[in-house]
Order: structure tokens, then sequence, then C-alpha cells
């Protein structure tokens, strides 16, 4: 069934170039559009679905995912959700008033944001073990860019006024995220940004945590090491011993319990309560030693009752919006990143799906009505996700549970935690930023890829020294530029036959691959785009001077360039007028130009332009190999040169990868 | 000598994937770095040249190209250049005239700016065609940009003065670019959005040339059409019909000589003529029949003598500094934009090498030089390189006998041409920008690409309704918008073997194309990074279920996925956390997972996290027959599947791509 003379000739090869028409201008945006914006295809579950009735309940089951769990929901996932939910919660008191003391705001509001924003999540949120809650370091970023508005100390209802409007600008932006499927902006947060981000800001919330550990009732608003560090060693006349001491009992305390976690896993409960324990410790010794007077200062009067209204103190001021709505989308684009890279991550481990845009919606409304009920900014924190997940959680009725929980403390026991000591909401925050500062993953990304280390060294360096937002801003901008730089510089391969198959790969990667004599193999690797084109045609131009300089020794002038345009996913107008110029230019040294393997939209292109008449469908080849016989069939060199090829080739030229 | 069994088994295979240690850290860097800023690689030519003297001649040769071509320069060649030289100059006469009263400069300016830089260009370019002058569109642009700072009318002695600063940052500019070899930058200019830019300026500038034709006084310094259009229909009280009647017959005369050319391309020269003839035919007229007493608008008086200097004139007064360093960048990329671009079109005419740093280079140094001497931006305008390559230049002597010719120009003739009627002038540029608007290009664009065709349009709407650098900002945006998508959602195909053959291709593409049964290949197409990490995880998945609901109904379960990475170039951290996690999610599944072809980058970074030993050095291939092949061998399952891929596949498996 072997043809071997078929394959040397291209008319007779059995597998052409597709040349057929190309798809409809409405059929290629219908499909980048879905796949810029739909990339998960949401509805794909239910396009099948025969009755209507059935097509209506998978919808509302989609927006409202609630519906989807809680019709199968027993007593028998009830019992873990219980356990889970009752654990969070004792983790939440402590740390939501903790954060709410990171960013100035009166201490009962991060008992206020764990209450309202779990319950609505629990509705639109896809996750199984999000805990809701608020976080340390978008808490300080909020702070330091409202603070350039407002100073707390200056006025602190106005504060806290713009922080709920900040709020609400986060549940705008994140919802229109959501539901305008923007999801991509977050992916624009790489991995590494995260880290620094994230260890800069440990690092800072550490060092500000001195101010408490020392007792230290003056500080300073901004956010560098420098002004922390002058801040606390210009006031060493303040410090207090007592609170110094208390803090390092604490302190020891706490990174005990999560040695004890780190060692055996099964006694994870011990560091999850621990945080509640030091408070309850805490105020029993503030109570009873009348701590205020020895120089410990305590968190002050809670009160009781439920989250009352904000939505009346939303401030729409045009003076201050600048600062809110640089505030809340800032915000809400890293409580998103950090909540959904959260959820993703125990997602993998269970094997479910997380819908990111679906996870925005819920986020966004999270924030939105929070704003109106005196919370400010909830995500999904990681420590409390993780002991969530710990405990067993089923779904997420854990929050619910939570929220009830915190419902009951609002409602009976929110006075007995105003004896909390500072210095032990200052411990809890350090135990937790140390666990945060990356190093491990910093050294990691180190050896791995230096420019993702320079990424992440840029936002720890630039936060920890700058500012917060400068330093994550500066590392976007860094992996964004590395993103078009990746554009801009594509690898071109020059590809070598490995011996006795078809296939050609790169002489760099596998130097036992041998150049075909008289002939140059491209492999160009990217799109091919106007941030591109000047230096694809500068790259072919060096691999030719590079072969012709090293045929002249051996006498074999290059006769034939094989462009491998496999790896090239598409081309725009600049990169098609480039090719054709090259093309050009190539031919008027009188060396023959082939095209292998064109994908769908570059063909489409070239056809649409007719650069394919210039090319001669004749010389583009489904595959290097189609290509390479054609040349060889085609050489018009001396004797010596075909011998050559001839005695080393044989074998290939009879079987070639067309077998009948 | 062939091994049919070998194929079907990994630890026979001929060829394996190259697991060598991972190049160093600092040969990756260098050739890195070498890439980004050396594509080009100028130093090849005399990297191999033996003795010293010779290397610093090729060095001296390299930076100054003139002492490349003078040496063998001789009178047969200067005979070409001395006529191209002596056109070029009765071009940039009344060219210069009329764009220096774009940029509202003393006409004089003009004509300083055609005798000084092409004496620097004729040392430091690299191109044998470019003919150096102002152009109209950075003329206009540098206008509007110091208009904002100080308006003409106010104080024009200011205006000038910034001007020549702008023109002085400019210079620094370009040559900064060209010496860090930033040539990358010029390479976000698509063409897309140039021919947008040139149509939208070029539709401004004849709109704005209504005022010389109506010989209207008053005008308004904005460069939008609406205020352009009001400001000429606001004033028909004021319109000279002999003006008007003059400037339709100079415009007549004009477009009837490009017509000419244009049929006839030897005749060339009478369109090259014509601007020089109309001012002649002007000036004669406008001094006999006492022109100004008709209303029709002159020049005005012309210094005799060649350019003062200008050095004390420049203003870095802070209060000007944002305009001059905005003006002097951007009309400084523009004007780089369209000289590289025009040089290298001309260049691959002929087959020459452009260097797009070493022209910055001579760019910058020219209008360094220029702000020293009275001149104002310069760049290789397309008209005059035009008609100096029609002209037979040889070298940039042609520059240099146009230089001459402007200095005795400005020596003696200077005064003859202050009767030049403004209409002539108007009539001249009009005529020169009708060709510019270039909506052949823009259909052509619609048709083959219509994101391309949007970034025109943006480009050229903005011009002509906002303004010229909001317009060239937007489509530049659009532009970068484009490339990082293309990096956030790279296309990942579903491939199926062709009948008969070792190929995998694109069953889209190719519908012949086969699935293997039980196995799914995919091919990812582009490097993995932060940005698009998601949304190759949401692809996969998403093949996965299409798959799976597919082949639900032919019982033939997914049992092993092969990713293709041929079209990885590149991977950084946060893609590798995606693999991993991607790769333990399908394992969970029971589904095996197979490499084909990783690339030496992403097999170093694979190499290096470790990410080889999770996948297993079994699992990673040379190509995506010898995975299938593999799957093939380990398929458990029912006998049914086997029998079927057996009955299609057994000459494959037989003589497979590997033939001894």
């Amino acid at each position: 069934m072997t043809n071997s003379s078929s394959s040397t000739s291209h008319q007779n090869l059995v597998h052409k170039v597709n040349f057929s028409k190309p798809r409809s201008f409405t059929k290629t945006v219908k499909s980048d559009l879905k796949e810029t914006f739909f990339p998960d295809d949401p509805f794909r579950q239910f396009k099948n679905e025969p009755s209507a009735f059935r097509k209506a309940k998978k919808t509302v089951q989609y927006f409202l995912p609630v519906f989807e769990w809680l019709p199968k929901y027993g007593f028998k996932m009830f019992r873990y959700d219980l356990l889970a939910g009752i654990t969070i919660a004792s983790l939440a008191i402590p740390q939501g008033i903790s954060y709410a003391k990171l960013a100035n705001l009166p201490p009962i509001l991060g008992l206020y944001s764990s209450f309202i924003p779990p319950l609505i999540y629990a509705v639109f949120g896809s996750s199984k073990d999000l805990a809701v809650g608020t976080v340390a370091s978008a808490s300080l970023l909020l702070a330091s860019i409202i603070e350039q508005a407002v100073p707390v100390k200056e006025n602190p209802t106005l504060y806290l006024h713009l922080v709920f409007t900040a709020t609400f600008f986060t549940g705008i932006f994140q919802f229109a995220l959501g539901f305008f499927r923007l999801g991509i902006l977050v992916d624009f947060l790489s991995h590494s940004t995260i880290v620094g981000f994230m260890s800069g800001t440990a690092t800072i919330i550490c060092l500000q945590q001195l101010k408490g550990m020392f007792g230290l009732t003056h500080f300073t608003s901004n956010t560098d090491v420098i002004s922390v560090l002058r801040a606390v060693f210009s006031q060493t006349h303040h410090w207090r011993w007592q609170s110094a001491l208390a803090g390092v009992c604490f302190l020891v305390f706490l990174l005990a319990t999560k040695h004890v976690k780190k060692k055996k896993p099964s006694l994870y409960w011990v560091s999850a309560l621990a945080p509640m324990v030091t408070v309850v410790i805490g105020c029993l010794v503030a109570y009873f030693a009348h701590a205020e007077k020895h120089g410990i200062q305590i968190v002050g009067h809670l009160n009781k009752g439920i989250n009352p209204s904000s939505i009346q103190f939303l401030n729409f001021d045009p003076k201050y919006l600048p600062y809110t709505i640089k505030a809340g989308i800032i915000t809400g684009i890293l409580a998103l990143a950090e909540g959904i890279a959260i959820a993703r991550s125990f997602a993998t481990i269970k094997n479910n799906q997380i819908d990111g845009n679906k996870e925005m919606i819920a986020f966004g409304m999270m924030n939105l009505v929070g704003s109106f009920t005196s919370c400010y900014l909830t995500t999904g924190p990681f420590s409390k996700t993780a002991v969530n997940y710990n405990a067993g959680c089923k779904t997420a009725m854990s929050n619910v549970v939570m929220a009830i929980c915190m419902m009951l403390t609002l409602l009976f026991l929110a006075p007995l935690f105003s004896y909390t000591p500072l210095v032990a909401l200052s411990a809890i925050i350090m135990a937790a930023m140390l666990g945060l500062i990356d190093y491990e993953e910093a050294y990691h990304l180190y050896k791995v890829d230096k420019y993702d280390f320079c990424i992440c060294m840029s936002a720890f360096l630039g936060v920890t020294f700058l500012s917060m937002d400068v330093g994550l801003m500066l590392s976007i901008g860094l992996s964004i530029i590395r993103a078009l730089l990746c554009v801009a510089r594509p690898p071109i391969a020059n590809l070598g036959n490995m011996s006795n198959s078809t296939m050609y790969r790169d002489i760099e990667q596998y130097p036992s691959a041998e150049k075909v004599p008289g002939v140059l193999i491209l492999q160009l690797g990217s799109p091919i785009y106007f941030a591109n084109c000047t230096y694809v045609r500068e790259r072919i131009s060096r691999w030719m001077d590079h072969e012709q300089s090293i045929s002249d020794s051996k006498a074999a002038d290059i006769e034939h360039i094989i462009l491998d345009m496999g790896g090239v996913t598409a081309i725009d107008m600049t990169g098609i007028g480039m090719l054709t110029e090259v093309l050009k230019s190539i031919e008027r040294k009188g060396i023959n130009v082939l095209i292998a393997n064109p994908k769908i939209e570059v063909m489409e292109k070239l056809m649409l332009s007719n650069l394919v008449e210039t090319i001669g469908k004749d010389s583009m080849f489904l595959s290097i190999n189609d290509a390479v016989e054609a040349c060889r069939f085609n050489l018009r060199s001396s004797k010596k040169l075909i011998d050559r090829s001839d005695s080393t080739n044989t074998s290939k030229v009879e079987t070639g990868d067309i077998v009948v």
C-alpha cells in the first residue's frame, strides 16, 4: 500500500493544506467573544435540558447556588457544618476586632462584618469551603487610602462614612466585573505578585503591631517600614513593660499552638481556638487585674445589638469620590484575587468547580449589602477558610452557623469583649501574619524563575518601603511588561531532523538533530503581531546570515527556507505586511520560501489578504516533512550536494510520513 | 532495521525527551537580553574580523555610516545624487514654508530645517533613500501641544522658544531610545494605528487649509473637525473669492500633475516640480498683480542668511516643561515611526538593511543639533523620500546636495519667496494630504481583519473628533489590549490523526482528522502565563466535559489526555502552579496525562520546579505519535475498543514514525 514516490512530489501528497473558504465573520466573532468572556461556558450544563421548567430551575440554581445544595441538605451534613461554623465563629470574633483596629475602625464593625456578609455569601456563593470575613492586608490598604482623604484622628465619623462608601464601590465594582464577565482582570494579578504583596503586607502589619505590644498611644499613619520603625523607636520612653510582657506571653502561646498544628494536623482545633482563648484570658486578666491602671489598654465600650443601617452614611461628596472610588477598586480587586484564589485552591482539593465570575457576583453582593449594614470590606480570608475546611465543613451552611453565632454574640455577649486588651489583639495579628511571610515560596521563585522573583520582590519592597498601592501597581506593571515582552520577542528556533524519523526539533534542545543540507527550517513560535514584526523579520534575516556564514566553508548554500507556522496561532495586518515583505526580500536573493502547517486563523487571513497567491499554494505544506521532501525534489544544486543528501536520507524519502 | 514493536513501548523509543541539565542562569539571561535589546545583533559582521585595526575601522563605520560609503563614492554615483538632490530641494522649499505655517512658526524655519538636519543625517543615517525634512502631521501635533502652554498669538517669541525646547527633547529622547536599544517601543505603533492616524491628520490638515483657501485671518487653534468647520463657516462674510479662485486653480494644477505621475511613473518629476512651479507662479502673480490689495495674503518678509544659533533660546522653565517634554516625546515617537517605516520600505525594495536603533540615533542627533540651530522637528517624510528614490538617488549625498541648495536659497534667494501667496501653500498642502487619506487600506483592513480596522478607525475618529494625541493614545491602547488579549486567550485545539500518517492536526481546520478512541489530544498554543492560567485550566476542563458528553453515547470514555506542549514557548510560576493543579485534578478522575514535545524553556522550568517528577519521565514524549502509541499500549478498556483502534491503525503501529 505504500506509495514511495508520492511523497517527493507535491501534487501527489495525500494530505494537503486546507484551502477552503474562511469561516464567516459572525462565526469567528461569536467564537472570539465566547472565548474572551465565557471561557468556562457556564450554560453548557443545561443547554441540552429538554423541558423549559428544568431549564428555568437550572438557571435559578445557576444564579443562586443555594437552591442547588439546600434541597439535598440533611442533618447528616449539618452536623459537620455546625461544628465548622462554631469553630470559625470563635476565630471570627478576635480577628474581626483586630482587623477593624487595623483599619482604624470601631472594633464592633469587625463583628458586624462577620454577621451579614456570610449570610449573603451562603445564598450567592459557589464555594463550599470559603469562610467569609475581613482580611488584614485589604483592611490596611483601605485605611491607608482613606487616610489620605481624611485622617481618622481629625474626623473619625467622616472617616467611617468614607469607609462605608468605599465598601459600596467595592461591591458595585466586584458585581460589575462578575456581571460583565471581566474575571480576566483578576488574572492579571500573578502568583508572584500575590506572594510578594502578601509577604510585604504581613511584614508591615507585624511591625505595626509593635505599637500595641509596647502600649503606645501615638503612631504614624504611614505604612512603610521606615516610618513605622521610626514611630516605634522614637517613643522608647513611652514603652510599657507590662504590655510588652503580656504581648510576648500571648504571642508565644499562639505560636506554640501553631507549631502543634503543624506537627499534628489533626489537632487543627488547638490553633483555631487559640485566638479565642487568648481573648478570653486577656479579658479575664484585664477585668480582675484592672489592667488599664497598669498601662495595658483595652478595646473599650462595645454596643449590644446587631448591625444598624448605614445606608444613610454613604458619602458621595465629589471632594472625596476619587479616594473612595480608588480605595473601592483597588481593595476590591485585591479581595477578589485573594478570595477566588483561596476558593479555587480548596475546590481543587475536593475536585469541585469554582466559577470565578459567579464568585465575583457573590462577593459584590456581599460588600454591597455590607455597605448598607455597617460592615466594611469582606472576602474569603485564608486562615478562616483553612480552619473551616479542616473542621470538615460540607456546604456554605457553616457560614450561616457562624453568622448566627455572631448574631448571638452581638445581641448578648458583645459588652464582655470590651475588656479585651489591645496587646492580645496585636499578638493575634502578629501570629497570623508571621505565617504569611512566605520566604520559602520566594526562594522557590528565585530557583525556578528569576523574573518571577523580581516581580515578587518588587511587590514586597514596594509595599514595605514605598506604599501598599504603589508596590502593588509596580508589580502588576512589571508582570504586564513581561507579558508584552513575551509577545514582542517570540522564540524562533532552527529545526533539524531527528535521525530516522519525520520529526523536526529545535537544534539547541536536541543537539543530535541534523540540519537538512541546503534547507533552513525556522519555527515561528507565537502569534505574529505589530509588536513583534520587526523582531521576527530581524531574527529570520539573522538566521539566514548565520546559516550562510557557516555554510560558506562547507559550500552548501541555502536554497530553501521552510517557515514552520505551526506555532503561529494568529496574525494581524502588520504581521501580514511584514510576511509579504520578508517573502519578497528572501525570494529576491534567489531563495525559495515554503510554509509548513499554517493554523486556521492564519490561513484565513492569508487567504483574505491574497498572500496565499503570492506564496503559491504549491509552496504550502501540511507538515515540515512534506516541505522538506518537496525541497529535495527541487534542489537545483550541485551533484555533490544531492549525493550527500541522498546518502543520509534515502530511507526517509522512501517511507516518509505518508504510509498507506 | 525497522523495529516495529519498539514504537509501542516507551522504554524502547529511539528519540526521547531531552532531560539534560537546564542551561545556566547567566546563559539564559544573556540570551534573553540579547534577543530583547540586540535582536539584529549589529556586531555580528565584525565579530570575526582578525585584526584590531580592521575591527576599529568597522566600529567607526558602524557608528558613522558615512565612512562606509564615502570612500567608495565616485563621480558616477554623484551624477544621480546631484539630480535627486536638486529635485528634492525644489520640493523642500514650498513644503518647508507650508509646514512651518502649519506649526504656527515663522516660514523661514521651514527652510532652516532643510539645511542643517540633512547634513547631520548624511553622517549618521544608514538609509540610502531617506530625504530629511519636516512633516505635516508632526508639525500640527507639535503646535497643538505647545498651544496649550502658550497660544502663539499671545507670545509668539515664547512659543517659538518652546518649540525649540520640544525639538531638543525630541532629539534627546530619540537618541536615548537608539542608544539604549529601545527600538521595541516604536514597534508598538502598529500599521493600523499609523494608517488611521495619518488619514485622520490628513483630513484635519486639509480642512484647516480652507482658512488659506478662503483668505481668512482669524482661526481656531483646536484641531478637531467640528471646531475647524465651525471656524470656517462662521466667517462666510470674510471669505475672499479671489483667494478661493486662485486656490482652486493651484489645486487643480497640482492634482493634475499627480494624476500624470500616476499614469506614467517615469514622469515623476512633473509632480515633484509642480509645488515649486506653483510657488514661482504664485510669487510672480502676487508681485505683478499686487495680490495683497486684492485680498490674497502673502508669506511676508523672509530674512537672508543661514540658520542663526538658537541654543540660547532653549527654555527649561518648570512651568512649561510638562508641555515641552510631552510634545518632544509624542512627536519624537511619531516622527521615528514614520521615518523608520519609510526608510525600511524603500530599503526593502533595494534589498538593503536598515538598523532601527542606528536610525534612531541619527534622527536624535539631527533634532538635537537642529534645536541648537533654529530648526524644528525633522524626520524622513514620505513624499520627499519617494521623490528622492524616483529621482535615482544612490546615497545620502542627495541630502547634502539638497542642503547646499537650501544654503544658497537662504543666502541669496530667500527674499524672493516672501511674495509666495498663502493660498498657494494651502493648495500644496491640500494636494499632498489628499493622497494620505488611505481609504483603500482602511477597506483592506476591514476585509481582512476587523479588529485592526477598529484600531485604525479609533485613531482616525479620535484624531478627527477629539484631538491628535488622544486619538493616537486611544489607538495604541487598543493595540496593546489586543496583544494582551492574545496572551490571555490562547487557542487550545483538539487534535485528530490524519489518516495513514503520523500527523495530528486541529479537527476544526481538518475535519477529516480522526480522533483517537479513548484519547483526548489537546494542543496548547502559546506561552502559559499568569494572564492565561485560569483560561487554560477552564478550557482544558471544558474540552474534557465536551468529549465526555459526546462519548457518553458511544461508550468510549477518555482514559488518556495528551497535552501537546509544542506551542508552549515559555511558562511562568503561576503557569507551573496551574499545570500542577490541573494534572492532579485530571488524575484524580482516573485519567492519565501525557506530555508531548515540551520546548527547551518549559522543560527547564519543569525540571527546576520538580514537576517532571510529578508527571513522571515515562509520561513525556517527543512527539504526539509516540504518546499515542504509549496510550494504546496501556489502554485498559474493553476489548471492543482495542479491536476498533486496532483495525484502523495497524499499519501505523507497524511503521510509526520510527523507521530505522
